[in-house]
């Protein structure tokens, strides 16, 4: 079979699922995510020597120290990933809530209620723990989900695979409620999301060059996630011992994710106090600084490197800050909306008005007042999960829970209504 | 200057418009709204005018009377316009609702907030009232909007827009709130719709060519509006008299529309009782019949036409119906889950737990219980408005009123939260 049929088969079947899914009951659900999870607890020494075999080859491909730690399944990542699907059989299930419901002078009841999207197709890196954490928060959702992982992660996702659909088949899950395409690559990728006769939506979560690829050539809806150049801005009525502690989180704790800060805004008439400080903190850090030339003015302790028009456009999802002083709150937001890419943003202020004008006026998936953007995640904001973090603005926007996962219908209780 | 230069220019300056009408006072959208209306009316004449240099363009390129008929514009259509503007501006504004809003253990406050998607980018065909309809909606809801019509009615589009804009104008709104595209045919929507870094969604209205371009071409978002295959099913306990009032509304009361019904399932038990009459009213009102083998069996005194696969699978559009006996509601779920095309479904019983089937079980926009398909419009609906019916699953579903127009961003209150 050529991988075209192959990949149209697998998607026929995912959408056969969903329909069962769709009403599937919540115990069947959390049955099926509690033997899921006893599944990868009572297969780990068979688990751990098929992620073997993936390391060896990467090994030999030498692919870097960072990619092979991600690729790694240990003891504890396994119990990890088990864990992961027992918080998600407790969370509340998401589908059949009927979110409102109304009634118009002719005596029609029409109401919106919760239902699944139907066929999810992930496709991401080689971190094979996604594609437990995906499968679940998918079935929860009573969502079908096509796993496209890396390649380089095909052992370890095939055993995850085999594993959690056993578990899932003898739960009662329809055949197809979760499936992993093992083979064909890149290619794969581009007939998956090109068939809209069978998937609802593809989710991309990955580097730049992946999510560039769906959606430049997906014709089936996509939730864009990625890209954060998130900025904090420290306004004139700042508390700096606050200030310096959100900054140090927001670019200092985890520097790689989409979360963490890429520039400092600071208001002129408090830049002379408060930047040296704060320049030094940073560096103590080992954070390079990337200057605008009233910065480089100002501090004279630490080095500053001239910052060009293409730092301020840049993630550096490293220990490298940019920093600007800007003469007003407007010039902030100015410079949030030119350079960033609507993820997180934050202003450090005790000014009613400004802290009010901020929220109202950035355009971002998160705004915060005094608070780290770092805090840009489902677990951090009580989803009990996350299947991604979208920038882009339709469906979803911020970090994607559960609830992320489902569509509203259309229920109309009538009692003989005809349109005049 | 070519011709992408030119809508990279207006894109450029709708985005700008758009981060300031993000957060315009309601007073002063609803202003502009009023004042578009009487501009409207000041201008009759004018407007009659320049519709009739595309009516005779019309004329000469021979196109059918049905088209000529959507593209004129007589006094009633324009009053019709105004009053359209009117009634959006008495609509509540949608922005600015937090939705909710929840406390974390930590004290952070995080909200969802309603806010204007950004820029849209409509496309549509040659009927000029869509031009005032679409852009009175995204001014309300705080978006710019990029207006393309077709190209035989662009004397028409471009005289309604330059009133509108003018009149928005004078009424604070930013430049660039509202553009016409007033060249370059099908290049310019291809180039318009890979804008992604200025437009947020594009939302196409009219037929099957014109949607299948944007959704197989478009990078940016695209909300699918369209076709509608809808079924109504009557089961076995169903009362005849509301059946047959209900049929012949979904059928035959604008048989054009997206909502008409287009295939009538009936239980095998009422098949003998109910369809000779029903058929005979249908007859009498002029549609045509295609029914299974067994409905040819059943019904002698109209002519049925044997119905084939592909008639299953057809949206009419028309005075013409198939027809089909099942066994079961089963068969009848399975049927519009192989058939339909998602956008309204009914069914027709007194039957509690199959009223309750059919609710959970039809995945569609739109599901009713005794009444009748046509409902599924956002006038209908009470939403004031509508600028399309969405046949997609993510963000908007079925009738798109005022909020549809609308995304969510996080709020976020701290007074100094960091990660740990």
């Amino acid at each position: 079979m050529d991988l075209k049929d192959h990949i149209v088969e697998m998607a026929a079947l995912s959408k056969l699922a969903s329909k069962k899914l769709s009403y599937a009951e919540t115990t069947t659900k959390n049955k099926a995510l509690l033997m899921m999870s006893d599944a990868i607890l009572n297969n780990k020494d068979y688990l751990i020597s098929e992620n073997e075999r993936d390391i060896k080859l990467a090994r030999e491909n030498e692919l870097s120290e960072a990619f092979i730690d991600r690729l790694t399944l240990t003891e504890k990542r396994i119990n990890e990933m088990a864990q992961g699907l027992k918080d998600t059989a407790a969370l509340p299930d998401p589908i059949g809530e009927v979110v409102k419901m109304w009634k118009r002078p002719n005596g029609l009841q029409i109401g919106q209620t919760r239902v699944p999207i139907g066929v999810i197709g992930m496709i991401y890196e080689s971190r094979p723990n996604v594609t437990v954490d995906a499968a679940a928060l998918c079935i929860k959702s009573g969502n079908a989900v096509i796993l496209k992982g890396g390649k380089e992660a095909l052992n370890s996702n095939l055993a995850i695979t085999k594993i959690i659909t056993d578990a899932a088949a003898k739960a009662g899950l329809p055949d197809g409620s979760i499936q992993l395409i093992d083979a064909g690559g890149r290619e794969a990728v581009n007939i998956l999301m090109r068939l809209n006769d069978y998937i609802d939506v593809i989710i991309p979560r990955g580097g730049g060059n992946l999510i560039r690829n769906v959606v430049q050539n997906s014709t089936v809806p996509v939730i864009q996630t990625g890209v954060g150049n998130c900025h904090v801005y420290v306004d004139k009525a700042a508390d700096f011992k606050m200030a310096e502690n959100i900054i140090v989180n927001a670019k200092v704790q985890r520097p790689s994710t989409c979360n963490a800060m890429e520039t400092l805004l600071v208001h002129k008439d408090i830049a002379k106090d408060f930047l040296p400080i704060m320049c030094e903190k940073l560096a103590s850090l080992h954070v390079e600084i990337r200057g605008c030339a009233k910065t480089s003015a100002i501090v004279k302790t630490v080095k500053i490197i001239p910052a060009t028009e293409k730092d301020f456009a840049t993630e550096f999802s490293d220990l490298i800050l940019s920093v600007k002083v800007v003469d007003s709150i407007d010039e902030a937001i100015d410079h949030i909306f030119k350079y960033g890419t609507k993820h997180s943003e934050a202003i450090i202020t005790n000014n009613y008005a400004n802290s009010q004008k901020f929220l109202a006026e950035v355009d971002a998936a998160a705004v915060y007042v005094n608070a780290s953007t770092r805090f840009t995640d489902g677990g951090q904001f009580g989803f009990g999960g996350e299947i991604g973090i979208s920038t882009q603005k339709l469906h979803a926007r911020g970090p994607m829970g559960l609830n992320e996962l489902t569509t509203l219908k259309y229920i109309i209780y009538g009692n003989g209504q005809i349109r005049e």
